[in-house]
């Protein structure tokens, strides 16, 4: 693209900073965020997409800035889209609003709402695309790795210790992270549209899985839908945490398990088994998942749901909380994952460190070529 | 202390940089490294302590400046020695080169060598202590802590996955950190007076434990002692890579131990066992080291040993090379430590972290308040 004006970046700058602000709540459309500039180029009117069924982030943008939009520029974190969902189409209500010229940093992948560009063209009006694309499209992640995909994006998160346990021999394990670590973890929960366990841990641990943010009250945070995979029906009992009514609760249950004593407690889906092994089918949980509108997971392990989400080639993300502890015995961060010699290792990139407390946090993703997602 | 002069402080911070150059060589010794300004506070001698036996890093300063050093200062890395051990005391030749100022960064804790600060004094010399004291304690942190401890120094280096494995499910390990940590282990073995690995290590990978460090050649690399523990005699065979003849070796085998073909293989020292569960007595093992004059060794682990050494209190940091590997199956890089519960974990200060390739370096000091050493 042409050189932009400093006020245009630090507008689209801006403007990725109001989409954040939607994670959790926008599913299955993405988080996006604008913001109008003048005709002088000073900031007329903000906005971000706040809600899935509300209004997109140009329409909030477009009423801010009123008449001084006229001869302006809007910036969008995503190209603006041609298609009349439940809200109209924002190329429209650009064109309409008598902007000159609209800078968009990613092009929109989704096939029923592309071509805003090219109708803003069309229109006259001056578009370019790809200004700070790279720092919008980490902000919109899961989103895009959902349409590339078709199944929600999965960040699988663990806290093990140096020597990978994520337990001491008897099974305890409060607490091997820092008070700063699990407040991270709140935050990831909070931007995830659903949080997925295995029934070790809603047995062991018997988790609420809710979010809770320091300095955000109930209404500010978002509440993802929890989700237990419970294969045979024996782990999630009435009186479990999980079933409190905080956030809306799934258990998913294999076809053939007997789970009559669950019926009223939560809603159910039923999932064919896994092809070989122990578990549900990974790809048809996501699926089932995807049909309800979650774009991104929260995979909360434990090991040996981890393990199947990574021989399923079904994890995009990892953030691992590290924590200064050596046990020497107990079990390990990941189960059989069906890798039984190094060169089938599966291989990361670390994409980001941090401290976290005393604990470090490693951020990394998976080098996908010879893992094929199972089918 | 006084606020030193700023080309004080410089050469304080070069007489670090030359300690350095002596680690690996100097044991039962410390590293000291030494610069003589002369009287308008130029740079008139520079030395450091080379190997044990030969002459201590003033005298070495104190000829490179020769006439230069009367009415000038000398900053030592360690406070000046008091003795006459295998060469004169520093003190003494100090005050005959005529120096006006001494000025030390670390006091010598050492019984025997203690006082020369004192001496100095009462020779009309202006003397002060403390300056960079931190930085020349860290140059010289095994020396210092074998002193502290009565033990050698003990750094436990590791190399596992994020899942905490040393290997896969089959056992193969190659090459799960990259070849910048595997050279970086090299820097540890050359600065390290031993290098110690148990029989497990010693049956499955057949290790060398020579040091090679790129753009150094051999006559410029300090190898260190090859220690093998073989409690039973069992694992280190005639045509093992630890005995070829690049560096001397010791195997360490139990009392009770049917060695007599080790006999000729390599030097043996014959150890109790320990005193609960396999093993020999880690204590017996290091004062056994300590009394052949090493001050800092480089524990390799496998599991097993490193288990034992955790147990025993008896290591004093550790270097972890965490390869973003994920593996789901194979041995944990710590075995049992004794620890059943989480209240007993041992926790560790991480100290630094480093990027290394795609590896990420731990360093990590255990936090010693609940775990006294075994006796």
């Amino acid at each position: 693209m042409a050189t932009p004006a400093p006020e245009e970046t630090a507008a689209m700058r801006r403007a990725i900073e109001l989409a954040a602000r939607g994670l959790g709540r926008t599913s299955p459309n993405p988080v996006v965020g604008c913001v109008v500039l003048d005709s002088a180029g000073r900031t007329a009117g903000e906005g971000w997409h706040q809600r899935a069924g509300g209004p997109h982030a140009e329409i909030h943008a477009l009423q801010a800035a009123g008449e001084r939009a006229r001869g302006g520029t809007a910036l969008v974190t995503l190209e603006p889209c041609n298609h009349t969902g439940r809200t109209g189409p924002c190329a429209q209500a650009l064109i309409d609003a008598g902007v000159a010229r609209v800078v968009y940093a990613v092009a929109d992948p989704n096939p029923t709402a592309t071509g805003g560009a090219l109708t803003l063209a069309r229109a006259g009006i001056d578009v370019e695309g790809g200004l700070l694309a790279d720092e919008a499209a980490a902000g919109n992640e899961a989103w895009l790795t959902s349409v590339l995909r078709g199944r929600p994006f999965v960040l699988w998160k663990y806290a093990a210790t140096l020597d990978g346990r994520i337990a001491a021999a008897d099974g305890t394990s409060r607490w091997i992270s820092s008070p700063e670590s699990r407040a991270d973890v709140h935050r990831l929960r909070a931007a995830a549209d659903a949080v997925i366990v295995g029934s070790g841990t809603a047995r062991a641990d018997d988790p609420q899985l809710g979010a809770r943010v320091a300095g955000l009250s109930d209404d500010e945070i978002s509440q993802p839908l929890r989700v237990v995979v419970d294969s045979g029906a024996t782990a999630v009992k009435a009186g479990a945490r999980v079933l409190d009514g905080t956030a809306p609760t799934l258990i998913a249950v294999a076809e053939d398990a007997d789970a009559e004593h669950l019926e009223g407690l939560a809603p159910l889906v039923r999932l064919p088994r896994a092809p070989q092994g122990r578990g549900l089918s990974i790809p048809a949980l996501l699926q089932a998942l995807f049909a309800r509108d979650v774009r991104s997971v929260l995979l909360e392990g434990g090991p040996t749901l981890a393990g199947a989400f990574l021989a399923a080639g079904a994890v995009d993300k990892v953030v691992g909380y590290l924590a200064p502890v050596l046990l020497g015995a107990g079990p390990a961060a990941v189960g059989d994952a069906g890798i039984t010699t190094i060169a089938q290792a599966l291989r990361l990139d670390v994409t980001a460190t941090a401290r976290l407390g005393p604990d470090l946090r490693i951020t990394a993703t998976p080098i996908r070529h010879a893992r094929p997602e199972e089918n």
